[in-house]
């Protein structure tokens, strides 16, 4: 995509919560887009919004998760020079919570190359380094041993599964408090157009419960709150 | 009840631990009453006590469990309207942690009824928002995905299971940092009239160990140590 | 040991993380010394280094896990009445859950005494008084029932399984925000001479990563950054 | 219905193999039809079918799961009373492995009214005894203890969910070696007309890889051997 | 205890299933008697009653869990050696599936010494091997891997847990298909004296199924059905 | 590799159980190659060796994992086609146990093109259908739906993890009763000409077992035991 069209995207869902995106995934009959076990690693960061670019681990072997392995030209090392700026990172841990899959150093390296957010259903590792660092991260919380004691890094740009759902690299992720959602990229301009709106109705719905309006007919909204709504918008 | 005889039991729990609690209701032969999973979403809440009102979640079938769903005559819409002030909402929902069962709307609504608390062996969405209501809530976490992602809302005001615990609609239910604490109807009446002494005989206790006693002998206490904590109360 | 040998080992690991001691240890083998569960009750604690004193629970049956077990010769009171000053006392709780193993007044007793910290795979009790000890504590969580309701106290003092890690008594431990990292023994002084020279090494390719360094060939680092480094120290 | 009906129903899905309805079902919309955990208690039973008859359970409460509770007017016994025959008794034990729902002696009272079978996610006790009843089960497998040991029943004819399914009282179920599929009222006449054509098509091409065929445009067929297929028929 | 008692405890106890002995330790205020996981290896087998001999692991560690401590003093092997004829050996293998806790060798030689079974929570190996020697074993299921791969040895003759059931070194297990419950060594006695009369009034309401009664008033028996009952012993 | 250098392994190692296997590889430092979860189908299937040729699945997205995607040009069904003979497809499933990867059709196609055996840590649908085909499989059990309702497919000769070992496309698989273990291409050489050695060794155990020996100095044999056993070698 273009770089002023990636710029539209991340501005217009930029203001729409992974709630908001979930129910309107869901009209579109998809049900599995919300990663299982990615959670903020900081309170209170602002919601991000990006390309996905993906990376796979498979479990540790002893002969092949080595040490050694972090200088091997397909390593976790290299994966993150390929990380284009302001893309979000999904790493298929295997939901591992026992290894750590980056530390301190990976995260200073990616923050300066300006990856946006690290998504991931494993844990980090040196995770007051990682917080120091200022990478936005996304993940099961933390461990110490590396990520060797674990798993074996195998490749990035490949379809991977993250906490349950498919992630394809050409797909969109956002992630605020609630976790990390997936929109496939078929689905990317029609979030687009629509997000926005559905968070203005429900912030009426909001203001209208906040004068003590009752739920039933309100939320969703019935023919008649549907035209107080739309008369509001003038 | 009548509403005053259910203050005195708020009045009267509220300064009791859920600790001291679930000891008291184990020597009673009652030894599974804590929920499982019922952790408090904001830290530092107030102790609070109520009847239990409950709601019951089965999964989510695709032509059962869909937005549509929100507008039926028996949806979590038409629970909340049926809640007494006062109550602790309880809701069953499986153990669930890929859908939420409320989101900001609702629970603002709630708070607007007067409900004391919510619990849930599930999640919240929309946590952010969930947190600006000013609703004590104590559940697993948060996910963004909507109860109809993984619930079909079956009914309120039965007999509930609420991680791991059966609830029925005429218990009580007392929630702190250490979780949510079920006390059967018919103990209510004895907790009440017990628990405050047993913390009581803990604090004095505590104050034994700052000034430097030993525990074996005191905590339990045996006769010598129960006498002069008697003593101490004159 | 000697108790200077004690401060020496103290002195010298406080400096590393839990994080550089698992990558050593896996180095001589050991993949498998990070304790599954145990997470710092209280964020930003320091990092605190001890040798263990284990205890061992075994599930709970209703003719033996009861209050009145409390008062027996082989008791959790007596257990901490023979910790010694700076150890950390290592708690084979099955990974329960359930079922918290101390409460407040205990957790004041083992301040009183000295305890550096308390680890376990289960949980505490009354976890707003156990916080307000000032008991470092390493666990899963809070829950309000008593250890009876789940666990019944056999032993200190034997090999026991913590998070799926083995802990003999003469074994070390160290805890920070990545958890509980168990050294045996045999290798503590290995690690006493080997790990403060690796954290050098990785403080200063955060260095050179602050600075913009690629990270193939820094870290782990080729034998020119090798030689950069070795340079640096003069 | 009319029992005509539902011998036609029977009839029909009885050639039906559960593997195929959950593929029809899935065209449909509905992909969480299998009830997790419920294999046949023995192996190369018929394939049964019939309406659900449904039973919950609530976790034990030492209070209410007693053996005194066997007698009370709303019990498992008075259910199997209120069972139709030709009925599949579904039972919500949520799961848990380690309390028996039902024995030899409930299992020989459904028998003799005439239950076509038993399903649960949930384990059942006197396994042998069960087995000798000639009652067809599907369940998790057996354990020794009595359901109040670790269940609590409330009612019957009530939503339930069985295995991560919702089952409601007026859906179908059809049992066979691969376990136990919900089929919802408002699909049974959908199901019944197009899923037997299903199997002579599945079988059709079984005879084709037989005779050699690669199975790249045969399964599903493309346009030329869906033409073939057709030809066949005659 | 004296060898004919034992006699005669395993006489009693072989006509009694283990669902009855459940239920009668359940009126005595014990639920949590069956031990999770251990399910008969082979069908078919014949109710065995034994005094426990117990044994305990905790993970492995790979300084400790090699091939080399199958040679130390302290070791399954000396263990084994250990046992006294008629015992039922009861492994604590803290529910560990994926390393077989005894192969083939060892099974050979606790059956050529008397030992009556062999009850786990974890997994045999070599089960084709196990299964040939004839000796009786309730576990999981099957690994390849050796125990060191994932348990470390420690003792015998030590309180355990055993699939979540506390196990001291004098209580007595009974094993049928319905898995593996243990008896307290205190309530022995009792169970030996009620338990087979428990037995003949399941036996005769059973009977009375058949016959076609129904089950309320019948099971549990009311006075009515009782009155009978002691007729029918004349 | 040559055919011929193919067949001398495949003979070679059908005459060692995995059991020995493990113990080898353990040895050199693998403790991690058994795969969890792939048990055989069937009991009493022979022992089979073969080159790995693996399957990689990602969670399902209801956009992606159709019925229609099974005409995909990469689709399960083109996978089986670019299997080689004597191969054993070792497919990653993530574990799932509630989506059947493959059914009747595409195992008969299997069985038809000359595959030795299939290994997955998910299950297979239509089971009664699949073991009519005599393929033999490994897997975790059965269930009705099709893999789309869970999975997606992604791709053939890929590295992946199964069971929680990672399998690369050059490695070699064993399967018995005991499940299905990972030998790495760089071991195999290795295997083949030390694994016959130690099965003779363990029988030659074995028989002293049934001579009566006791197992200390036996199994491992000492100094004494090993001169004995090369001499029976005579």
């Amino acid at each position: 995509m273009s770089p002023s069209k990636d710029q539209h995207i991340v501005a217009a869902l930029s203001q729409v919560t992974t709630a908001t995106l979930t129910t309107l995934l869901l009209k579109k009959g998809l049900r599995n887009v919300w990663m299982r076990g990615a959670r903020p690693l900081k309170p209170g960061l602002p919601r991000l919004v990006g390309p996905a670019f993906t990376l796979r681990f498979v479990p540790a072997r002893e002969d092949l998760a080595t040490p050694e392995s972090w200088s091997s030209p397909v390593s976790t090392r290299t994966a993150i020079e390929a990380m284009p700026a302001g893309c979000i990172a999904v790493v298929d841990a295997m939901g591992v919570t026992d290894a750590g899959i980056f530390g301190d150093i990976l995260c200073a390296r990616m923050k300066k190359r300006g990856i946006a957010a690290l998504v991931t259903d494993g844990v980090m590792r040196d995770v007051a380094g990682v917080r120091a660092t200022g990478l936005p991260v996304w993940c099961q919380g933390a461990a110490a041993p590396p990520s060797v004691a674990g798993l074996t890094f195998v490749n990035w740009g490949e379809p991977i599964g993250c906490g349950g759902v498919a992630v394809f690299p050409d797909d969109w992720v956002v992630v605020d408090d609630d976790g990390a959602v997936l929109i496939p990229a078929a689905l990317i301009d029609e979030m687009v157009s629509t997000a926005p709106e559905q968070e203005r109705l429900e912030g009426w719905i909001m203001s209208e419960v906040e004068k003590g309006a009752s739920l039933p007919g309100l939320y969703p909204p019935n023919a008649e709150n549907k035209a107080r709504y739309e008369k509001s918008k003038n």
